[in-house]
């Protein structure tokens, strides 16, 4: 018998998770549905702590992999970015079960490595809200959005350049750049690139686009987008160019396609890329 | 007939060098070699400014040609790091005429993006100090070896490990993670790696060291030593690895060999590391 509410798990692969986020989240998910809100159980891992880590490397791995590979989830949601997700990565692709593709994923920043490894296993990713953003302001409406797509898949939550069936995948620049060349780089072929970043200098946004963008899993995407680069780190002297233009240089050098701006970014305007094809 | 006096051509591929560096190098030159100093010569390029740069991308390019290219230098010497010699990598390789192979190539930091290019291509470089290090505390010392290096490849100017024949190639590790899969990537095989940086957090170093080391290129080399990370940037909560076990620990997860300490870095310290063999 199917049951009426999805059930959603949440985890954290780097930072730790505010301890303030499940009532906050659930407050949101019953006004949301009432009575159909679905079930949101935060993994204990959220709230360890080590260091700059949500519990060490081997907790963290185990935490995605009690979600991932039980059947009785229908979605692992990352819980924050922060950093970590590098050194829990391969032990978390090396325990994946059947059962992980059978659900949704959905996080970004630093999850992106995760985003990255699953959409090669062939699971269900999506680039998103997570828990983390009820902070933020306008947090609501990240939440919301993050809860209508996992819950309903409502079209209005997807980036608007991704409705209409367009292959995509997004990405946090740095993450992607130390990605590159990795077993967890991903397979941008024929897909568009959304791209977005906080809190780095222009000249470093500058150095991983030439990475990216020289690189042969760069150059396979159909084209790139960028996203928000918000808190941009001042620059003495001030960097010759802004992010679009430094976006619009390295695809030229690429002989690649820049498609113009995506509505995606750390603040809580961040629509959803899925990187699956929203019939499946 | 044989030049007595060595000619030594200074270009700048990423940020302006100061004006009182040819004054205060030329000083230094002659308390070493009085008569017998080498010609320093400065590319008047060397002082633009453009934005974040010595001069647009194409005026970096040419300039690093036109004493790359001249058969009457024998050795090019960059002036300084900073950001940009991955914005004219591409024009310099595509540049590069066969007076090239026949000369020196010495410097660091961000001009390791054409160390790598320049390796790949044949040319006998070298890692260390630059022109811009006489402002640094000792900086004396490091213009000094420099030289020595340059004019008579002194033996003591080269790093211990690294004397004795054995292979080596040496980099900053954030440049180097921006290299992995382009068509600069330096070719490790059988060499010993050596990494150092300066002004990052250690999360950040962390990250890169899983990506230069999960990577097949960072996976030929022989072994990994470390140089200084200096300046590291303060966080908050603190990181649970320093510099040294965050490199054994990346070391020990690829299945390669940690084998200590490398005396480089950015500091007037900074021993030379060429990449060639020093009988050739």
């Amino acid at each position: 018998m199917a049951r009426a509410r999805k059930r959603i798990g949440v985890v954290a692969p780097g930072a730790r998770l505010e301890a303030a986020a499940p009532d906050a989240v659930a407050a949101i998910a019953d006004a949301l549905y009432g009575a159909e809100a679905p079930e949101i159980i935060f993994h204990p891992q959220c709230f360890l702590q080590d260091g700059h880590f949500a519990g060490p490397d081997a907790a963290r791995a185990a935490a995605f992999l009690d979600v991932a590979n039980d059947p009785a989830f229908d979605a692992v949601w990352f819980a924050r970015g922060g950093y970590g997700a590098c050194r829990m990565v391969e032990a978390a692709a090396d325990g994946l079960a059947p059962a992980a593709r059978d659900k949704l994923y959905l996080g970004y920043s630093d999850a992106g490595v995760l985003l990255a490894m699953l959409d090669r296993a062939g699971c269900r990713v999506a680039h998103g809200p997570m828990a983390s953003d009820f902070k933020r302001a306008g947090g609501d409406a990240a939440i919301k959005r993050a809860l209508r797509f996992l819950v309903e898949r409502a079209p209005d939550t997807i980036e608007p350049s991704a409705r209409a069936g367009v292959r995509a995948a997004a990405f946090n620049i740095t993450i992607l750049s130390t990605l590159i060349a990795t077993p967890y780089e991903p397979d941008l072929s024929g897909r568009v690139l959304m791209l977005e970043d906080v809190g780095e200098y222009l000249y470093r946004i500058d150095r991983e686009l030439f990475h990216i963008l020289s690189s042969p899993a760069g150059r396979r995407a159909a084209g790139v987008r960028l996203g928000r680069v918000s808190e941009i780190t001042p620059n003495d002297p001030p960097f010759a160019l802004n992010e679009e233009e430094i976006v619009r240089h390295w695809c030229a050098r690429a002989g690649m396609a820049y498609l113009g701006r995506a509505d995606i970014g750390h603040d809580s305007g961040n629509m959803i890329v899925p990187f699956f094809d929203l019939g499946d």
